[in-house]
């Protein structure tokens, strides 16, 4: 079962902005089974549109198509979408309402250019979208289902999750498609391709092998397809256990799209304990990462972004001597911001960060991407220095990155 | 003049990885005046990759293709290049010392694979990459210009930057194309809509208009397309003036990269006033959102985050009567915590958080995306009730934009 996934709008075509829909949908379309054949950007324009349906038709089951469907007259996916099928505009009035009560909730009068998003084409199958305006739509032409959604990133996942994905598990039957990440470390991409030769040879047809490289790392994407999902799984099995025979050395794992505060909250919450962070370089990003996933309130208590110098010795209780004997951006500085936000929120575990994100040297004598991270936990504290060079940016998300994986890496060293 | 950008590799259309090459090869031909037709994915597949290429011969300029030029057996794009071209591999001895120079820097000793790296088809204008071992190359099939180029985005930008659009600039004539984004805060798209009715009726043929919403904010981008450069930098500045006429009360910018933090941090500087933030439900998002900024640290001295109940009273100094009285998500509890910080930070302004950002109503009775924020001026203090929704992404970003936006009202008012 293949679908293509479009997206409609000039702002992607100028590079103003990435499109990021496009990759959602399609791992949300790979995990039910369904390949994604192609992905198409094109621009706000009728006939653009219209040409691009006619090429889909008959070729593709699917075609997935975000954007464009704003109050605004730049939004033209709905007319366009409505001529294509030949049909007229009705008003919806489950969706009036939907958006009546919402403009109602923000305190808004709806205009008539809102209540107009209600009207939709005739023949279309409603996906309610709770979270927004737009309607997504579900249309029939020839052999091929068109979609269309709302390109804003919330409201399309909204769309994708509760209504999209359920219906096409429901009216389409599908293959099976398993993937098996494995993530090699310190070896560039033609060393290992050298090394695993003869295993590529022989795997079995319906096994690809892909080869991802970024710097220092490979990862090797293998992906089964079929409609037996035992052979597929029991097959990926043997042949990761063959991999792991001839490059073992430099395999580090197999996860593929956990994030570092997943895991750092799931280890948290089943160990029933706590965190805070205090915070200077890094300016709230370490407390943002932990309380951006749901739930973060069973272990996350809270955090100090001490941003002004002063501001550690009030509000963290650093020493002023430290300051004046070590500098702001030091060790010891570090370790006593730990020690003072573990005591100020009464947490099992700290974290500190303090360093010179730049652009400038003036806060303090310290190099640009001079950065040190303090991990007090339930039973001692350490410290340690990093140089994460430039730009800022990539200094604050470097340091966020690191201090998370210290504490990943802690978490666990108490559990044993 | 324009171009197609074609990007080849199965983990995008797994949506395991996102592309962001196509945007910024976009958006470096769009400021030398070469439209961007369309972006299209395809798979690491021969017969794909042919389609595509015979689909889009004659039908564009430019065609520009990433990825798929490893050393690795699922590289394809080079051999297909050349098959298309009915060309056959000659070695290019400059790519080749190239590869083997580049090795010796890594202390490590290519191999035949990497070596073969410089087998290029016999027709192909190479465009060197200074920064890999995959050579870009460039070949001419009817009237349509084909490019390759590695997908590993800083071999990519090299080539784009140092070999590319130098090329394409010395062998092409191309129209100009302007933009000009206009930054809005605090209106819905389709009341701006409303209020520039007859200016968006009166624009002129080569002036497009787009909406680009997002959370608490629309930007309106102007596009203008023409042969004199002129005449087009003219009736976009007019057309600029008389829109700042009619909204001028709700726009805050005019750079493309304007961000309402910028804008913040630029007037908080100018007036020597400080910020300090006391945050619950955004988690840090706002501190965040501050110190992103370069010189951060002129006005912004700190940040409470507190999360768990009892931190807003041993921390922020908000009264446990008031919180039992109130509730934990009110107004009174955002004032305090606002008064607390404002005093904590000895700051002229300090905003304050509190709501309910889901997914669940467990913390406090308060409907989920009900938020209270809170801004405390040298002057005076006041609090505003929103309800932001769901999911939680939307709400913790909209608090914070929204906060972001009294913010900038009440310092606006303050200086006046």
């Amino acid at each position: 079962m293949k679908a293509t996934i479009v997206t409609i709008g000039d702002e992607i075509l100028i590079g103003q902005i990435v499109d990021t829909n496009s990759g959602y949908i399609a791992k949300a379309l790979d995990k039910i089974g369904v390949q994604t054949h192609e992905m198409i950007s094109i621009s706000d324009d009728k006939k653009h549109i219209i040409d691009t349906f006619v090429s889909l038709q008959d070729k593709v089951d699917l075609v997935i198509i975000t954007g464009g469907l704003g109050p605004t007259k730049d939004d033209i996916t709905k007319h366009t979408f409505c001529e294509y099928f030949e049909d007229v505009f009705i008003r919806n009035q489950q969706v009036e309402d939907h958006i009546v009560a919402l403009f109602v909730k923000l305190n808004f009068n709806p205009t008539q250019v809102n209540k107009d998003q209600a009207l939709l084409p005739s023949k279309a199958q409603v996906l309610m979208n709770n979270y927004g305006t737009a309607a997504g739509m579900w249309m029939q032409k020839g052999k091929t289902v068109f979609v269309s959604m709302p390109g804003v990133p919330y409201e399309m996942k909204g769309i994708v999750n509760e209504q999209l994905i359920p219906k096409i598990v429901k009216e389409y039957k599908r293959p099976y498609i398993i993937h098996k990440t494995i993530l090699t470390y310190g070896q560039g991409e033609s060393m290992v391709a050298e090394r695993i030769e003869d295993w590529e040879n022989n795997l079995p047809a319906f096994i690809k092998l892909a080869y991802l490289p970024s710097p220092g790392r490979v990862r090797l994407r293998l992906t089964a397809r079929g409609v037996n999902k035992e052979i597929l799984e029991k097959s990926i099995q043997q042949n990761v256990h063959s991999l792991t025979k001839l490059i073992g050395d430099i395999i580090v794992g197999f996860d593929e799209d956990e994030t570092i505060e997943l895991v750092v909250g799931r280890l948290l919450t089943q160990q029933g304990k706590t965190i805070s962070t205090a915070e200077s370089c890094t300016g709230g990003k370490i407390a943002q990462m932990l309380t951006s996933v749901s739930g973060a309130s069973h272990y996350f208590r809270g955090s100090v972004v001490s941003y002004a110098t002063d501001t550690k010795v009030t509000v963290l209780g650093v020493s002023q001597t430290t300051i004046e004997e070590y500098s702001v951006v030091s060790a010891e500085v570090a370790k006593e911001m730990a020690i003072g936000i573990q005591k100020i929120m009464k947490t099992d575990y700290a974290i500190a960060t303090t360093g010179n994100a730049g652009p400038s040297k003036e806060e303090g004598k310290s190099e640009i991407g001079t950065v040190f991270i303090a991990l007090a936990t339930p039973k001692n504290i350490f410290v340690e220095e990093f140089n994460f060079g430039q730009p800022r940016e990539k200094v604050i998300d470097r340091t966020a990155n690191k201090a998370m994986e210290l504490l990943q890496k802690e978490i666990l060293k108490n559990v044993q």
